[in-house]
């Protein structure tokens, strides 16, 4: 009989142990949990907060009797193990409640113990009014605060995923919002042009974003007189009232009554050191392609453990929850004599900003540039369905790839609909070892209420490969304001759509009239095209060339640089 | 300077006008068209009908002026090609205006002509309140019939994309509809069982569907009875009132007021069959990899041409706008000196059904069955987001593969979100040689709103990994009603949800009493699981067999073989 000990019941722990079952009526297996709930839904902490999920029970997927009933899985709550025997194969816990602890020894230990809020060490952070949000409990406490002190204003420092969400939660229940970011943007999986599609979805919404700026330093100001006097119970609900002065590293300062603290997560190695087992240089536990640790007793999975990147094949940290079920799922099945390995991390990825959804797979642009690796990008901006459809939105795609092969190095997008199909397209696609070549192929659902006979995908890889194949040059959004003396912007749309911005300095015909003006554009300087999205300018371009001047296209057009700025 | 000549100017012979005048300036390029209007959206034409897309001018994307514009073609509508002298490379062209006939020579020929609605031989279907629907001039008139008529009833002949989108548009308008269709199912593209989500769809908005039924004979009764003593001018405006009386083929009649006719669509093959061109055995004009036909000055593209089908590699007829797209785009490349070949096609398909999308890839097991094909099948039910995030919907997805390689086959979905992003990403990972152990390791986007962290495609193929490791043994939902004696019925689901239905006969004993309740069952039988969807059927299976018991798990469970009677 195979004993089996896993630490952390959320998502790999719990899947590991569904699975283990599945495969082994004999197995004895046993879960610890340090905090009172197992394989809750840790997504949906920010959407009960925001009042979107109202019921808080949905958030509780199962409970240890359902675990045990459904798996006879021996789920141990509020039990923390303290240390790990490797020699004697056994673990000690602690159980939270009452403080007794107890060994119990194991032959296979799976180590899911998740990732932690960072938590900055920051002068006076450490206040009634400051969370994180990992778990029920803090939720329950976010909820608590708000219901209890009313709020006007929230500060969130992160514009993380979390950080997002909860930006989000706050602005539904109608408290003015301050958003704070040490970078220049939000969403570090998307590059910096991509994030100002975000930004200016934030900023519409009426949340104060506050991009590279840090927070220094906190104060917090008791408004309950007689608490503050007669004790010092400031985790007595009664006595949180009050408001944090934030001082900025911009030397500003602002005052507000509930501070979220989102600036990421970080492995929960401790148990695992202390153990001896390797701990790898990004910072995570070292496993194996079989989520085996350096201990071959001992599996470990989830946001506590370094993944394989996908593209680079470089260690990584990619703490989401898909990977995290799947590598459980594994690790049971390889504790039980099989052999599966896991095939990487893309660190696939998607948050809803408001009206908008933002998503990536694969690497961007400043992951590709930290690693030396030569790309080429393209931008497409079209509609989700066939425009003459009700309820067409732009999406605005970003396309990272191999300027030689075509390889797939990431995707980005932005929009209103149907983001999450055109990254889960890519993310195949990528996965797959497909090329922008035979993206170009690709044969995806159309109907007007759903798509186009050419879809965002098939565009960008028409773009993609005109710029390999060398029958488009491109020029980016971000080498626009270095133009020399040598080139000549042209803007190509109508001019009705100069009302709402161009370039400085361009000369405009609309690309209907080019063919008739081309004596209007000088031969001996570089053209440099661009429309609002690309595609005329790409009709502009071919025109041009084919008539011996010299031009690039702006990939992408105006709409990218005017939201890389924003 | 190259003279191409397109014959048809709507999705294949627009593309090509389009991209031969990116890739040449000097390039002669002249479109003819049989009809008023090019570059329509013939895919919008039941939402115009139907009042979804409520201005006509959204369905024209070009006119022959801003064709001219844009890309310097030479565009003539109200011209049709009647005659090909391969040998001295002309065309006979024949303005419809005034009936004048011409000559132009090219130096290639692009045959886009499209497929035309087949309208069967049934005495007195030739009657001015029947109508089938192709392009604009034919939704005009069934515009203009509705606006003068009224009808209060309306038929539709033909459960395919045009006769269920235009089933919706009548309905949308508040009349009475009857759709016949003469197999035991709509929307052959997916199997009989997956489209009893459809016919209960269908049903429930208040379509009286006839499934089975053919139409034998039509009767016109008009109610002008001036206009029919004394005159037979039905083509004049105030003169089509009346009614039809269908006679089906099962004894029944009925009265409608107008008739669709949309059995389905036939090649325009006549131009090329005259002019010898070779017509492949599927009734389309053959075309090699570069949609070059027999004769290597003539291209052709679209609905008219015979493709190679993606997975049997066979030629077929697959009238649909992204091919045909795709195809332009690729013939102009040829046409001007590339080598782009086509990848075969999938068939990927969409169709909106009221609330439902009803969407497939590849082959469906009926096509498997007939090509003899060995295949297994599973079917999953899950939500199209995280379930405790408002919004999530059922997912029905049925996924067909290798039994032995996993290699995908085809897929199926049908609900109310996420149908067609589950799709395309079936879509992109067959074309990418994808196996269903593959599938598993798929990295889609997750958030609440957007995805599940085991997204439905990644249950699906650990439920077909599961089959073909031999950890599941299925019964289909069309073995059910041929067990044996030997068989014994598990329903392992809540006493409560049986209250909705169940299978006669099945022991009931719920998922999660299971393990104590094993001496209920039968070691020398085997034990036929079920649950809902088939997940917890699973888990019992898994308890059951490692107790050593024989069994199998009804796969997709009892919501498959319901909705296969719908």
């Amino acid at each position: 009989m195979t004993k089996i000990v896993i630490i952390g019941g959320v998502a790999g722990g719990a899947s590991a142990a569904a699975r283990a079952r599945r495969l082994s009526e004999t197995a004895h297996i046993l879960m610890f949990e340090r905090g009172p709930f197992i394989s809750f839904a840790n997504c949906g902490l920010p959407y009960h907060i925001g009042g979107e999920i109202t019921e808080r029970s949905k958030l509780l997927l199962q409970t240890p009797e359902s675990f045990l009933a459904r798996f006879n899985v021996d789920v141990r709550v509020m039990s923390e193990v303290i240390h790990i025997d490797r020699q004697a194969k056994t673990v000690t816990v602690r159980n939270l409640v009452d403080q007794q602890e107890y060994q119990e020894d194991y032959d296979f230990l799976l180590l899911s113990p998740g990732a932690s809020p960072v938590v900055p060490s920051i002068q006076g952070i450490d206040n009634p009014l400051t969370h994180t949000l990992r778990n029920i409990p803090d939720m329950d406490r976010i909820i608590q605060t708000i219901q209890m002190n009313k709020p006007e204003h929230a500060t969130i420092v992160g514009g993380g995923f979390i950080g997002l969400e909860v930006m989000e939660a706050f602005h539904r229940l109608g408290i003015k919002t301050t958003l704070i970011e040490m970078a220049d943007q939000v969403m570090t999986p998307i590059d910096r042009e991509m994030a100002g599609f975000a930004h200016a979805e934030i900023r519409a919404k009426g949340i104060d974003l506050k991009l590279g700026v840090a927070l220094e330093s906190v104060e917090y100001i008791s408004t309950d007189h007689i608490a503050n006097v007669d004790s010092g119970e400031s985790e007595d609900h009664q006595h949180i009232a009050g408001e944090l002065k934030l001082s900025l590293n911009n030397g500003a300062s602002l005052t507000t009554d509930i501070l979220i603290i989102a600036i990421g997560v970080r492995p929960e190695i401790k148990l695992a050191a202390q153990a001896g087992l390797q701990i790898g240089e990004s910072g995570g536990i070292y496993t194996n392609e079989y989520m085996q640790t350096s201990d071959p007793a001992i599996y470990a999975v989830g946001d506590a453990v370094e993944d394989q990147d996908f593209v680079t094949g470089k260690q990584t940290l990619v703490p989401l929850a898909g990977p995290a079920n799947r590598q459980g799922r594994m690790a049971a099945d390889n504790m039980l004599g099989r052999h599966e390995t896991y095939q990487g991390t893309q660190g696939t990825a998607i948050c809803k900003i408001f009206d908008l959804a933002v998503a990536s797979t694969g690497k961007n642009e400043k992951q590709l540039k930290r690693e030396g690796v030569a790309y080429e990008k393209v931008y497409v901006h079209t509609a989700s369905h066939a425009s003459y459809y009700p309820g067409a939105e732009v999406v605005s795609f970003k396309m990272l790839f191999d300027p030689q092969t075509g390889k797939i190095f990431g995707a980005q997008a932005v929009g209103k609909e149907g983001i999450d199909k055109r990254i889960d397209v890519m993310a195949v696609a990528q996965r797959a070892g497909m090329t922008v070549a035979q993206l170009q192929h690709l044969e995806l659902t159309y109907a007007p209420p759903y798509g186009s006979a050419k879809d965002v995908i098939n565009q960008a890889a028409f773009v993609a490969t005109n710029l390999i194949k060398g029958d488009a040059v491109a020029i980016h959004y971000d080498q626009i304001d270095q133009l020399t003396a040598d080139q000549v912007l042209l803007d190509v749309r109508n001019p009705g759509e100069l009302q709402n911005g161009y370039l400085e300095g361009a000369i405009n015909i609309p690309v209907d009239q080019l063919r008739q003006r081309l004596h209007e554009l000088p031969k001996d300087k570089e053209i440099i095209i661009y429309c609002q999205v690309g595609l005329r300018g790409n009709v502009a371009y071919r025109q041009l060339v084919n008539n011996g001047f010299k031009a690039r296209n702006l990939i992408g057009g105006y709409r990218t640089y005017l939201f890389a700025k924003a």
